[in-house]
């Protein structure tokens, strides 16, 4: 069922002999052939998002990690200094998105696979059932981590939670662009269970 | 292609001098008819695992909408009431899952297109692909919701955003609900993907 590719045997005279049914099964692998063309061309695609998605959650993983800013001074309500550990939202984030970055180094044989055999059914399934997954993590973590910067740049007045981006705007842009660089993330990996699952149809 | 029922003719004299092809060519319908039995199986799991979630996601969405609570007093912090809208999350989190459960009804006619014909692929490839959007929509709404009653719980030192739970404990223990609800919804999108991931697969 996995054969992508096929040997013509032209000219050989036990051909003539051979029943139509023999022809029927040819045009099939042909067929086969040309889906495992585009399907090719499909997994390609795949294996650039991929390597495309790694970069942008390994860039939003270490952004949200290095975000800190140290302030001059200290009021009543803020302390010297903010970091991605101050707040569990953005520990979690940069938790959850380097798992997501780690997920998709290791997929990557996979779609290599899927590139060499295009036709081969149990990788693609492998990796869109983990793309599933991965991406209810990766959601997860960004719109976690955005609901708290949301707050910080905007505060809350019923629950009198103050906003802290006036006095540390560099750690809240910082941080706003890796929730960004997630979202983005995610994007990606709906591309990529939609090229799962048009490589899966059947033809 | 998406035939998944075969009358077959039998004692027919004229079956006897039909090519070898015709009989390879019923097998293949044999083939599709079992296949297409295991599929109806999936699609009709499909079909009430929908029907569940339809159920937890209007549950969520409207113990969230409800979920209000009125102090008898007032201290300098905090209002007499609290109330889903008052956090922009939780707003987000009734819109979002609303429309989730919208789209869950919406999904029921071409749920019922794939118990009737098992085969066909695109109300499979319709479904996995919208419920992948719906699914990122449905987690973020919950991670938001869960961020800001985690922060409801606990508060944060470094912030100085203070707990409100300790006032509004009926409050804050509705709002866990629902976002409990909109988890389960998400495990349970999950496997509706992987259903039509493994329906769609060729044989």
């Amino acid at each position: 069922m996995t054969k992508e590719s096929t040997t013509i045997d032209v000219g050989e005279p036990s051909t003539v002999t051979k029943s139509s049914s023999h022809v029927v099964k040819k045009k099939g692998f042909v067929a086969a052939a040309a889906g495992g063309g585009a399907k090719r061309g499909l997994a390609i695609f795949d294996f650039l998002l991929r390597l495309a998605a790694i970069g942008i959650t390994i860039g939003a993983a270490s952004v949200m990690y290095t975000a800190e800013e140290t302030l001059p001074f200290f009021t009543q309500f803020l302390q010297f200094q903010a970091g991605y550990d101050d707040l569990p939202a953005f520990q979690y984030f940069v938790i959850a998105v380097a798992i997501v970055a780690s997920y998709l180094v290791l997929s990557l044989p996979f779609s290599i696979v899927t590139i060499v055999r295009p036709l081969a059914v149990a990788p693609r399934l492998i990796l869109l059932i983990f793309d599933t997954l991965v991406v209810t993590l990766n959601t997860s973590a960004a719109a976690a981590a955005a609901s708290i910067v949301y707050l910080a740049h905007n505060g809350n007045q019923s629950t009198n939670w103050l906003p802290i981006c006036q006095q540390f705007g560099d750690f809240c842009q910082n941080v706003s662009t890796a929730v960004v660089a997630a979202s983005i993330a995610i994007l990606f990996f709906i591309v990529l269970i939609i090229i799962s699952a048009i490589a899966l149809k059947r033809h």
